[in-house]
C-alpha cells in the first residue's frame, strides 16, 4: 500500500482540477501549488493553465503518486481505476455519496474499495475534507485556509475531516501548528489502524490526537493504539442516542465511549471529551516528559483563580503533596508575611521572586508535575528566563496557566519556545494536569 | 451606603499615589487617569505631580467621593477614618492582609468595617484587585492592562479580584467587554447582596456574570439572585476538600456547589463549571431572548462537529424535534441528495443555500433555539446578511459555532454586531445552548 506517499509524492494529479473560484477542483490547485513537486491540474474539459501548472487531459498523461479526486461521486470508481492503471500510489477522494448515504453508494464504496486492492493504493475517504503536512508545505485539502496552519508537533487523526480542520485551526488560532492532520471519512481502506502505526514512526510527531466517531474493528484499532509508543490523546465522539445521525455520517457504527475508554485503562491513552481539550492535552503530552506519579505542585499568583485550578486537579485524581523542608523553608523565606505558602503556594500578587517560588516549588523531589497561575502585568513580566532554565534542569513537566490582555503574547510564545505549554483558561490548565496524569501507564 | 459613588465618582483620591513605576500607588494612577474627572494623587511625602496631577498631602485636601487606598494593610484603617471624615463615600481597599491571614488581621478588618459604619462608607475589599466600568473609562484597580478591556453588555460580580481580571481579559481578547467588573476580595461591607441589585438595575447589563467562593449568609445571597430581573450566570468555585486554602483566601467559609444550585433551583440564575463557560453562558444569555422551551434547531455544514455539538447538547437535556412539514419540504428542496436533511441538518459541506437552510429551520415554530455550526471558507463567508434578517424578525436565540483561520474575525464580528453570538469551539456553542435552556424558569 502507499501511505507513503501522503508523505512524500514526488509527482501529485488534481484530477476535477479548475480554473472557476470557489469549485472543489480550485480550491484544491490553490492549496496544492504551495508544494515543492510537480503538480498536474487533470481536466479534459479544460484548456491552458490554472496557477501557472498545465491542465492535462488524463492522469496517463502524468508521473503523479497522489491522486486528489475532486469528482463527484458517480465519477469516483472510473477515475480511481485510471489513477490505478498510471501507476498511483494513493488517492485522496474528497466526494461524499458512498456508505454514508444510501445502498447504492455503498455498492459504489465496495467499488473503491475492490479498485484499490487490485491496484495496491490507499485511499483516504471518500467523504473527507483531505489531510495537510505542513513542514512539507503539503495541504491535500479543499479547504483553502487550511494553508494557514503551520508546523507543530501533534498529529491529528480525525475521523472526520470536519473535526480535523476544526482542531487545527484552533491550533493555529492559539499560535501552534500540527505535524500532520488527516481528517479520514469514510475509510474505504485507510484508517486509524493503517495511519496510527506511520504516526508513530514520524520523528516529528510526539502525540497523535484522536477523534473517534466508531470502528468496524475495535479490537485492531485498540491493538494500534496499545502497539504506539508515541502517546494518543483520544476524543471518542457520537454517544449511541444519536446513532442515525452518526451512522449517516460516515457510515459508522454505534458504540458507546465506554467500550474505548475501559479497553485501554492503563494504558497511556488519554481520553477527552471536547476538541479543546484534544488539542490541550495533546499539546502538554507532547511538549513534556511523563510524569512520574500523580504529585503536583501549584504555584498562583491569584488565589481564586488559583482554587480553580486546585479544585479541577484534585477532582481529576491528583494529588497536593507536602513539599520537603528545604522548599518549604525557602519559600517562606521568599514570601515572608504572605497568605498562603504551603502547597498549593498563593504568592497574592505578581511579585519579583515569582520566578524564584517556582523555581523552589518545582525543585522539590515531592513534586511530580508544576502548574503555575499568573495574571500577565507588563511592569513585572512572566518570570521566563527562570522557567527556561528549570525547562532545561528537569525532567518533568511545567505547564504555565495565563490570563491578560494580547500583550502578554510575546512571552507567552517564549515560554512555548523553551517546552513550557500554556493555557489560556484556568480549567485548560487543569484539564492539561489531569491529561498528563492520566499519561501515566499502570506499568511505569 | 456610597454604592453609586463607585458608577459616578465627581472626584477620585489615590491615597499611597506614587511616580514609581511597578509600584501598586503608580499602577492605579496609570489606571485612573483615563477618568474623565478630578483625580487627587495622595502622598505627604510625595512633590511634584504624576502624570500631570498636582500631589496633595492628604484627602482633606481634595473633593473626592470615591478613595482607592493603595497603602499597605497596617496603615488602612486609619487612611479609612481620614476618608470618612473628608466625606467619601467608596473607597476600594487593595492590600490583603486582613481576615484571610489571621487573627490580627480579622480585628483590622473588623475596624475598618466599623469605621465604614460610622461614616456610612462603601467599601470593595479589602483584598481585591478592585473593578472597572469601561464605558465610564474608569478603572479602580492596580492591574495596568485592564485599561484594554471594552464595553460590553455582561457584568462580572467575582468574588475573586483575580477571576474577574481574568475573566475580563478572556473577554477582551475574544473581541467582547463588560459593562462592570468588580472584584469584591474580603467583602468588609460591600457584597453580592450589595452590588447585584445595582447591578440589576444598569441599563448596560443584559446578564450578570457571578464568581462564588463562599458566603456568610447564603439566604440573602439567594434572596438577591431571586429578586434580580436580569439574568446570573453563576460559577460555584472553591469545594469542601480545599477548604483551607479557600479560606486563606478571601476567608469565604466552606460551602458545597450543591447547596447554591439546589436552592436556586427553577429559577433563572444558571450553574456554570468553568470560567470559559460563565462567560459564553453570560454572553449567550446577555444577546438573546430567553426560549420559549428546550427544542433545538441545529444546522451544520460540516457533519462532524455537528455530531459533537448534537451530543454534547442531548447529553445537557435539550430535544431536537421534527421539523415541521413544510420546513422539512423547504430544506429537501434546498438541499437535493444530500446527507441528513432532518434535524439536525447536515449540509455535508458549506453551500451558497447554507443562509437559506438556516432561515427554513429558523423559522420553524418548533424550534425554540437556533444553533448552527459552519467552519468558514473565503469564498463563501458565513450568511452574515441572512442572520441579520432572522436576529431582526425572530424572537428566538440564534447561536453560531464558528471554525476557521483569523480570516474569519470579520464576519464572526458582523455576525456578533447583528445580536448572533458566536463561539469558537464545538463544545463552546453547546455549553451556551444548555445555559440559555437552564435559564428557563420554571414558571416561564
Amino acid at each position: 500500500m502507499g501511505v507513503t506517499d501522503f508523505f512524500d509524492p514526488d509527482g501529485i494529479a488534481v484530477i476535477g482540477a479548475s480554473k472557476t473560484p470557489g469549485k472543489l477542483g480550485n480550491d484544491a490547485m490553490t492549496n496544492i501549488r504551495t508544494y515543492d513537486g510537480e503538480v498536474y491540474p487533470v481536466n479534459p474539459s479544460s484548456e491552458g493553465s490554472v496557477y501557472g501548472y498545465e491542465f492535462v487531459d488524463s492522469v496517463h498523461d502524468t508521473d503523479a503518486d497522489l491522486a486528489l479526486c475532486c469528482v463527484p461521486s458517480p465519477v469516483v470508481p472510473e477515475v480511481l481505476e485510471e489513477c490505478g492503471e498510471a501507476g498511483v500510489g494513493a488517492a485522496v477522494i474528497f466526494a461524499g455519496g458512498f456508505a454514508e448515504v444510501d445502498e447504492d453508494g455503498r455498492e459504489r464504496e465496495d467499488e473503491i474499495v475492490r479498485i484499490g486492492d487490485e491496484y495496491d493504493m490507499t485511499i483516504l475517504g471518500p467523504n473527507t475534507a483531505g489531510y495537510c503536512i505542513p513542514h512539507l508545505d503539503l495541504y491535500g485539502s479543499f479547504v483553502p485556509e487550511i494553508r494557514d496552519v503551520e508546523t507543530g508537533n501533534v498529529a491529528l487523526l480525525a475521523q472526520s475531516g470536519g473535526v480535523g480542520i476544526t482542531s487545527a485551526f484552533q491550533l493555529d488560532r492559539e499560535e501552534y501548528g500540527v505535524s500532520a492532520m488527516f481528517g479520514l471519512g469514510n475509510r474505504a481502506n485507510t484508517g486509524f489502524v493503517e495511519l496510527i502505526p506511520v504516526l508513530d514512526d514520524d520523528p516529528r510527531t510526539d502525540a497523535i490526537a484522536l477523534h473517534i466517531e466508531g470502528t468496524e474493528d475495535v479490537d485492531a484499532f485498540l491493538e494500534a493504539c496499545r502497539e504506539a509508543e508515541t502517546p494518543i490523546v483520544a476524543y471518542k465522539a457520537g454517544s449511541e442516542e444519536l446513532s442515525d445521525f452518526v451512522a449517516s455520517h460516515t457510515g459508522a457504527p454505534n458504540q458507546s465511549r465506554e467500550r474505548y475508554e475501559e479497553a485501554l485503562t492503563g494504558e497511556s491513552v488519554v481520553f477527552v471529551s471536547s476538541v479543546t481539550e484534544l488539542i490541550d492535552a495533546s499539546r502538554a503530552i507532547a511538549d513534556t516528559p511523563t510524569p512520574a506519579g500523580r504529585n503536583v505542585g501549584l504555584v498562583t499568583a491569584q488565589a481564586g483563580p488559583g482554587i480553580i485550578l486546585a479544585d479541577d486537579i484534585n477532582e481529576r485524581g491528583a494529588e497536593f503533596p507536602d513539599l520537603e523542608d528545604e522548599t518549604q523553608e525557602r519559600v517562606d523565606d521568599l514570601l515572608q508575611g504572605i497568605t498562603y505558602t504551603e502547597n498549593p503556594v498563593d504568592t497574592g500578587r505578581p511579585l519579583p521572586e515569582f520566578g524564584q517560588v517556582i523555581d523552589a516549588v518545582a525543585r522539590d523531589d515531592n513534586v511530580d508535575v508544576v502548574i503555575v497561575y499568573e495574571i500577565y502585568e507588563d511592569s513585572l513580566g512572566y518570570p521566563v528566563e527562570e522557567l527556561e532554565t528549570l525547562a532545561d534542569d528537569l525532567e518533568k513537566p511545567i505547564l504555565f496557566t495565563v490570563a491578560g490582555p494580547e500583550s502578554f503574547e510575546k512571552e507567552r510564545l517564549q515560554m512555548e519556545a523553551a517546552g513550557i505549554p500554556t493555557f489560556q483558561a484556568p480549567e485548560r490548565g487543569a484539564n492539561a494536569v489531569a491529561a498528563l496524569i492520566d499519561s501515566i501507564p499502570d506499568d511505569a
